[in-house]
């Protein structure tokens, strides 16, 4: 009954990516080409980032919604940067009830602009504003090369739409959310973001100025993990949205939106896994911890699953699973529950329970090096400890590996060579021409001008022009 | 800034339900005809209906996962009976990234088929079963007479799909979802529903068996607010879901769906409501309690408003709301609040400051009856204690109303009578036939026949042949 290896990181690792998804049952493919099924175990972990996220907006004063997935053709075509962003990719009902429609719907890439209609119809006078709404949805984008969380035809996300009654709020709300999801990468998910704005050529179609968390991969690529756009009027004026304000004056509002997705899933897999498949942050993980009992015969069977059974009693704050299987040997099951990245192991034997004690098993340290023997005493304070500790040295080795990772260039050819397998931090002079020359000539894109600057100015990387900020530049997914 | 009265139930009762629901904010009709927006407070509602079966379905060992919106249209066709139950309803995608489909994609209006297909491919050997998952998903049926959360086009729900080695055991998890839902609706949202089997004429296409649980609104019409199918092999032997079994035989699994859609939320409203517009029970509802301080000028408001904030604190265990609003006169938040169901009021004024207490007023008995005075001491346990009898009262008060307007039938004639304004419960022999002539003359069908039953025998009350169970007749939405 032993599992097949799986392929190294380093050896393949987009083969390893979908194998670990598919044999730690995360996902799966569905019948219609570039859909997904997101299995329990990888369910379970969108509800742990779900419910992280949720009480954070909540906390910043948003309430959640349901708006339609279907959304009238003619509506996409009322903000002209939205429509030409998004058209290629949309999936059109043109049948409904047995008959042809008369307009056909859009199923939802995105919900501005319905979302918009309801606004204009809902917002009357500075007294309704700020709307700070978001949304639990599905969307659809028709895309050609797709990957299991990544890049598929339907993914799950939460959308935020907001509505202001002046600029300033409108971005400063934009940068709230910024934060948001900044703190929940670092804190719950230990994924190091780098948060920035992102260049013109980069930015949602529709929007005045994008915001990203930008994320490192395993493979030094970019992954752009959330995004938050500052839509200033522009879809205040294609939807009318307008309200009276305290000087009864008619004004369009500010919008903005934000969204992060079960692409978040990807990052996390791709942050942290090695090659005996994935490592779960203890925060998010969807078991946080699994107890194998390890007995010969039925005596040692009934001493060892007693205090099993205590244990989990003791343990209940925490999410546990007992494998207790008799089908398959201890060694199986411990390649079984790393692979599926459990941050620790909890192994009950007759010498344990004799000791009164247990062996603990870190995940993130494979073999001795992460074996402790706990004293059953006030345990579950110990395994607390311990599963901080596991959350904070994924966050310590993550951030290393994407500091190892970034290179401060100055010249264009040590940029070139530095994006094979890295992030060039670098000045850049603000000009489209400069960052299509430089994707043109390596595939590396602009993934962020970061809030955080070094000031003062420099010369851009690739025309030697006068430079005022710095961006990343990277290869990304 | 007085709101327009609403619509009384008695004069109006469909008026009165569109009134209630647009005028609280709960949904809002969507640009695209026949699909809503739920808006915030709608949106909490579901959310707390969701937490708590969610609970329940995780107690019963179900997990949850997400399956693809989109079914190839030959999906629909593998099994006879749901092909042409679902045939009509379709929203069907033709186009997708500019280009027309080699095969149409039906967006779902169930998942049996898709999630049909995912089982044959997961389940290989009785060692995988039983498979017990759910998901909390939007579907989209195509209605032609559409009303808000009773029937809309696209709509949210949990579907619930198993698969079982034996047949027993298929039918053992349809009934104990049966039972989940009867706990769910009569012990959270106060609805006392019959739980009951389908008559074959009124079963879910696909199903062997349907259950469901139905509620009486306020009009006395029944509504159908959740269903549990025993599918046997039928979706099995369609998706060709195998199994060997203990013994190394192959065999076809047995499988059940089941499903509760945010038409509760419907079920909710015209289970409870009167004429000053909804009433939640506590358990479920958005906001639990309403906090409006009461002052003449700013130095009572200084008092009363510190003693609110302190109230806020010690009742935090609470879903509360202060409506602190400058702008709007103490009686304009009375019914504004009062249209929203809020179950109960708490007014803070300056001679209650004085006092040491606080006024209450329950929703559910509306003026004198319903207020107290109530002692700042151990407030947070009486205010519990209080919700706690807000909910008992709504249980019982339309209890009560259901058993009055159910009666007991022998005679057709008075079953014609009875289901003007009522139930008829009434021997029935199983015939189609006598079911479909009651219905052509009364527009009254078989809402279900009871687990509970009288036993005996009796006599058809349309055909007079020998009956051994008896079947609730009504209206229906």
């Amino acid at each position: 009954m032993a599992e097949e290896k799986l392929v190294s990181r380093s050896e393949d690792y987009s083969k390893w990516y979908n194998q670990v998804i598919l044999r730690s049952e995360m996902a799966d493919y569905a019948p219609v080409r570039g859909c997904m099924v997101v299995r329990p175990y990888g369910w379970a972990l969108w509800e742990n980032i779900r419910a992280a996220l949720d009480s954070r907006f909540k906390a910043t004063g948003h309430v959640n919604a349901a708006f339609p997935l279907f959304i009238p053709m003619s509506f996409m075509e009322k903000e002209k940067e939205h429509v030409e962003g998004f058209s290629p990719e949309l999936a059109v009902v043109t049948h409904g009830g047995g008959q042809e429609l008369e307009e056909p719907l859009v199923v939802r890439p995105t919900s501005e602009t319905v979302i918009g209609y309801m606004y204009a119809k809902w917002i009357k006078s500075y007294r309704d504003l700020p709307v700070l709404i978001n949304q639990w949805a599905n969307v659809v984008r028709w895309e050609m090369r797709t990957r299991l969380f990544l890049r598929t035809m339907e993914f799950f996300w939460q959308e935020g739409h907001t509505a202001h009654a002046t600029a300033a709020e409108g971005e400063e709300e934009t940068l709230r959310i910024l934060d948001v999801y900044t703190d929940f990468a670092v804190n719950e998910a230990a994924v190091p973001v780098i948060p920035g704005r992102k260049s013109d050529t980069e930015k949602f179609a529709g929007a005045v100025r994008s915001y990203t968390i930008e994320a490192m991969m395993g493979d030094t690529k970019a992954l752009q993990s959330g995004t938050s756009h500052n839509l200033g009027q522009n879809f205040a004026r294609a939807f009318e949205i307008q309200f009276l304000d305290d000087t009864n004056q008619l004004q369009h509002a500010w919008t903005t939106s934000w969204g992060l997705s079960t692409r978040f899933i990807g990052a996390i897999i791709m942050t942290h896994g090695d090659d005996q498949g994935l490592i779960f942050p203890p925060r998010l993980a969807p078991i946080q911890i699994v107890i194998v009992p390890i007995y010969r015969n039925d005596d040692e069977k009934a001493g060892v699953m007693s205090v099993v059974h205590k244990l989990a009693e003791e343990l209940s704050d925490f999410r546990i699973k007992i494998d207790d299987r008799d089908e398959v040997t201890p060694g199986f099951k411990y390649n079984h529950w790393e692979l599926r990245g459990v941050p620790l192991r909890i192994e009950v034997g007759p010498r344990d329970v004799e000791k009164n004690s247990v062996m603990t098993s870190r995940r993130d340290q494979p073999g001795k090096p992460g074996k402790k023997i706990l004293p059953m005493e006030n345990l579950p304070a110990q395994i607390g400890t311990l599963l901080d500790d596991i959350q904070a040295a994924l966050l310590e080795r993550a951030t290393n590996f994407r500091d190892e990772h970034i290179h401060d260039v100055a010249e264009y050819e040590a940029l070139k060579n530095v994006v094979q397998d890295g992030w060039a931090f670098s000045w850049w002079c603000g000009d489209a021409d400069c960052e299509a020359a430089v994707k043109e000539d390596t595939k590396a894109t602009i993934r962020c001008i970061p809030l955080e600057q070094p000031g003062g100015s420099g010369k851009c990387v690739y025309c030697g022009k006068e430079a005022k900020e710095k961006a990343y530049f990277a290869k990304a997914y």
